[in-house]
């Protein structure tokens, strides 16, 4: 299952719908800036990387119709678009980071023929791509060390192969303990409000023949208190120098109780995620988004009264660094000592 | 806005159906056994205190029906309705007390006409409505002295006046101190997965005036992270005698954040609630309810793949009394030192 990749034939970034899961699997097809924005915006395409990937995709699938004639228009046009998608969702740090990586071909670029732009922002997006599968392949790999056969992972939101190309971050372990003939059991947080727990990661582990089971949020803490939980790993947005965090809303408590009942906490995330231009979590910027994803969002009639207020949702929290055991990248474990 | 009531001209018990909030607010009159056995059964009447003030009014108005002529079959036919009132639900104490109370009420008149025992019964049925008011008014002028003008209170499930009487136990401190003149805030979390928070707690608040702003029970931590939360009041569902305490699921993981962020984390109960014939939490069996109410109950279509699991389903959690501040009753506040 590929939750996104440039498609040939269309010449358009083609993606997993994953607004629809799990009831249906549905491809989008994206070739402009609105519809790029849109995606991303309404978490059609979601997680860091993805986001990375889909911004990196989908802007040269977006050049590629841009009508300009001359190289210095064709980078102005490049620029503007790239800064429109980059304004579609505030907080996490590959949109920024790849799209700047596209930009910057772009403008070294200017005084090249616009076909040589093309080719050199197609390459680039390729680039972004592949990093992104051999980082996650390479988190697999690291993260599996740490789960012995028989072990039982909590995890939150999604954070596998559909926040990513391919893999994913946090599941990627799980994925790759398996290939190596463990046995894993996993209990996914449904994660409110947007349920990326129910919907999507307990989609793909199930899919990928994985022993899971939905939890609502809350009930984590009781599962820790009665040791079912031997890990818990979580993806990860944004990193600040210090170690201090943000992940989906609801990883703040699941870490404060994993440090309550001693359940060692790991985040995994592609090194590039770990911004060291922000000393900590206060300067990490969180979206807040519609309260009617709390109130109305999955639901057949409206769970709240009228007059009640439904406007604190934060997309993410912000996790200190004191309640993290370590983080797994593609380049190894860093240990919080 | 009364709960329930017995309805003089009906001769009836009047309540609330809760199944219907908080999109209509719709009274239902019961009068006959099975309408109470369903009403009770399928949570249109729910919260322990409320369940034991309608058994007590319903079974009076049932006995205003009996055909019996003489008071041995009067009796025998009060007993027979009694027990079967009493099936309807396996845990709620509150429903096997006020049953009983009325049962002996009966038996202890056998030997008196049919309508002295009615009257007697009448009598019992109005005690234990007026002894549930009066619990919930005291534990309210208590409560209320731990709320400072411009306080903002975080709370848990429901145990408002609509689990009770009137008042309620954790939000009736919040409506004497509302009465008091002091500006109180709530946030009330939604609680996953039956949303008592959202659809209860959230329309008995601000039908109230309160200002109450529901969030996902995830974002608690959030928001004591900001300082937001000046102290946390839940309600309790059974109380062992060493402080550990059981209630909805999802306040273990609050008293834990509630711990770390050194906001104060008081539960609200009438005494009769603390068991002093258990030691403490390992004693209290938890009940776990059917997994679709995680996958399924409230949303339009299955939120979950067909493969998951959703087999962890627990009504309740133990927490350790470490975690409490101090325990609100009708004598007063106990507080944990």
């Amino acid at each position: 299952m590929k939750t996104l990749y440039f498609d040939n034939h269309t010449k358009s970034l083609c993606a997993i719908d994953q607004t629809k899961l799990p009831q249906t699997l549905e491809y989008i097809y994206i070739s402009d800036a609105k519809a790029l924005y849109d995606a991303i915006k309404t978490l059609k395409i979601r997680g860091a990387p993805a986001i990375g990937v889909a911004a990196a995709l989908g802007l040269y699938s977006c050049a590629l119709r841009f009508e300009d004639k001359i190289s210095d228009g064709f980078v102005y046009s490049f620029k503007k678009t790239a800064d429109f998608i980059k304004s579609a969702r505030p907080t996490a740090y590959d949109l920024f980071y790849a799209s700047d990586r596209m930009i910057h071909i772009a403008e070294s670029n200017a005084a090249n023929p616009i076909e040589y732009i093309l080719d050199a922002l197609r390459d680039e997006a390729q680039s972004i791509f592949d990093e992104n599968l051999a980082e996650c392949r390479a988190i697999g790999e690291f993260g599996a060390e740490l789960l012995q056969n028989g072990y039982t992972v909590l995890t939150h939101c999604n954070a596998g192969s559909l926040c990513a190309v391919e893999y994913g971050t946090a599941l990627s372990p799980i994925y790759v303990a398996a290939s190596q003939g463990k046995r894993i059991k996993v209990y996914a947080d449904e994660t409110r409000p947007l349920l990326q727990g129910a919907r999507l990661t307990a989609y793909e582990l199930t899919e990928a023949g994985i022993d899971t089971t939905v939890i609502c949020d809350n009930m984590a803490a009781s599962l820790m208190q009665h040791k079912k939980i031997d890990i818990i790993i979580t993806g990860c947005d944004r990193v600040a120098a210090n170690g201090d965090f943000a992940n989906k809303v609801g990883t703040l408590s699941l870490a404060i109780n994993a440090k309550y009942y001693g359940v060692p906490f790991y985040i995994a995330a592609p090194s590039s995620t770990i911004d060291r231009t922000i000393p900590d979590g206060n300067s990490i910027i969180v979206e807040q988004r519609s309260g009617k994803e709390i109130s109305d969002y999955w639901y057949s009639v409206t769970m709240t009264p009228k007059k009640a207020k439904c406007d604190y949702n934060p997309a993410f929290d912000v996790v200190p660094h004191e309640l993290l055991t370590g983080i797994i990248t593609e380049k190894g474990i860093v240990r919080n000592i």
